[in-house]
């Protein structure tokens, strides 16, 4: 699909460093089994497409990835488990499978499953913050801010409580971009600028054409869960399929239909990768991101 | 009480620089009614005891008051507020009263409370962590990662969850005080430790001081909490009155009794200005530092 790139051989041992970070950074030795449950909510599961996505863009600017690009990867992958914690607590979205295993306020309790969540993303910040000899500060400043920003009420926090607000509502094609552009989008451009935030004198317009490939990846990421909500089943997902419908939920296959959210889905990648193609950065060390960009589409969970 | 020193005097402009400041920087208009929340939970109320040491310590130690440390003073006044609101939840400790006013889950549902509280910990990092013109990158870096560490399950939430496993055991005193180093002291302490990274170059042996200080004052506070908690009233507390005793929740009081209690206050805020003493710092200028200790241990709510 991409000219000889063979995504599986670039991600595996991504995968595995990421794994193994997260696996050091999250310390089951924490207090009153509080480190148990966030190993639980974090570890083991999950595509890991952010911390993939900060690699490969860290690696397209030719950004170092051992220390800063991989402590941002998982410090996003953190702020996206925190999430997930949360929203399926029974005050939220009330699931019980997540990852194919029992959500984690049904393992842990719902208090410890809060205070996972809370822990988790301060976890993040952390790990973006090590002593200044590892990562230079104007790096950690940065991609504090840039995950900050994107994670708090003007990124995905705020897409929730649009998310909540729009049940048993009939949303616009705009208002559902909005919602999902927050919700969903914000995290995963954010995950394409923390990589390149990694690197050294990214000019103004390579930064900005990686901007519209997140947001085009974000947004089509989006479509293509609605449409796996309704085609998939919940073993495949891992998690509870048909769940939007069942809960009067605004999605892009409410909106246009399965055949036009799947064409949407092809259009908004075929955005992406013109976006890449914009950056100005060598066409070799943008295939990972196209790959990336292509397994999102065709994923099937 | 120190010398001449008027602490009302003191605290009047600071508490008003920090409202304003918090009330610019928690927007009214973010989704969802999400922003709503958040002033809610923030605004209004509040000793704003945590925002007040960052500023006297930033001062004691000559750093500028006017950005890095009002940004640091409000972002662990967001850390707390985030706290307050999940802490008062159903699944936690399920509480009705706070600051006198229903608690956020009462007034905007739990989902929202849920939400407001994780957006106000993402806002915290937000804060600290503007363009670099503002705030020196280095500076940035660090109050992110005093606050997170401090905050993080080696922190406040890994003291909430010694809390939530304590309920109804009997406690040495050395793990009660164990937990309350993390549970309220590392927030505490980390004020002061914010205001003293806000400045350029502190001497080790005066940072190491501070942090003595902060210590000794953090649990100095939170015995006095166990007290008011037996023999304050909900009005004057504006929280509710004996809800530890109600939870079987381990405290000083329960541990040492009333008398005893008292007088383990009055030794660790002895400890604290003896710390304070040791700093190097200038008499004059620990004065707002010292008076806040007093104003801990003699406070009636």
């Amino acid at each position: 699909m991409s000219g000889g790139f063979e995504l599986q051989a670039w991600m595996q041992p991504r995968l595995a460093r990421v794994e193994q970070a997260l696996s050091g950074w999250v310390d089951a030795s924490a207090p009153a089994g509080l480190g148990e449950a966030m190993r639980y909510a974090v570890l083991d599961g999950g595509k890991r497409l952010r911390p993939l996505l900060v690699l490969a863009a860290a690696e397209a600017v030719g950004a170092d990835t051992s220390e800063a690009a991989l402590r941002a990867a998982c410090a996003i992958e953190l702020i996206h488990a925190y999430s997930l914690v949360h929203d399926d607590m029974p005050c939220m979205d009330n699931d019980v499978l997540r990852r194919g295993k029992p959500t984690v306020h049904v393992q842990f309790g719902e208090a410890q499953a809060l205070l996972a969540g809370d822990a988790l993303q301060t976890l993040a910040f952390e790990l973006l913050t090590p002593s200044f000899d590892r990562v230079p500060a104007d790096i950690q400043a940065r991609c504090v801010g840039l995950l900050a920003r994107a994670s708090g009420y003007w990124g995905m926090a705020g897409g929730q409580a649009v998310d909540l607000a729009s049940v048993g509502q009939r949303l616009t094609e705009d208002q559902l971009r909005q919602m999902h552009r927050l919700k969903t989008g914000a995290l995963l451009l954010c995950s394409v600028q923390l990589g390149a935030a990694c690197g050294m004198a990214v000019p103004a317009a390579c930064e900005q054409a990686l901007v519209r490939f997140g947001q085009a990846l974000g947004l089509a990421f989006q479509v293509v869960d609605d449409i796996l909500d309704v085609t998939a089943d919940s073993v495949t997902l891992g998690k509870t399929a048909g769940k939007d419908a069942a809960a009067d939920k605004p999605t892009y296959v409410a909106l246009m239909g399965l055949e036009a959210a799947q064409r949407h889905a092809d259009e908004l990648a075929q955005q992406a990768l013109q976006a890449l193609a914009e950056t100005g950065l060598s066409d070799a060390s943008l295939q990972p991101m196209r790959a990336l960009a292509a397994m999102v589409v065709q994923r099937q969970h």
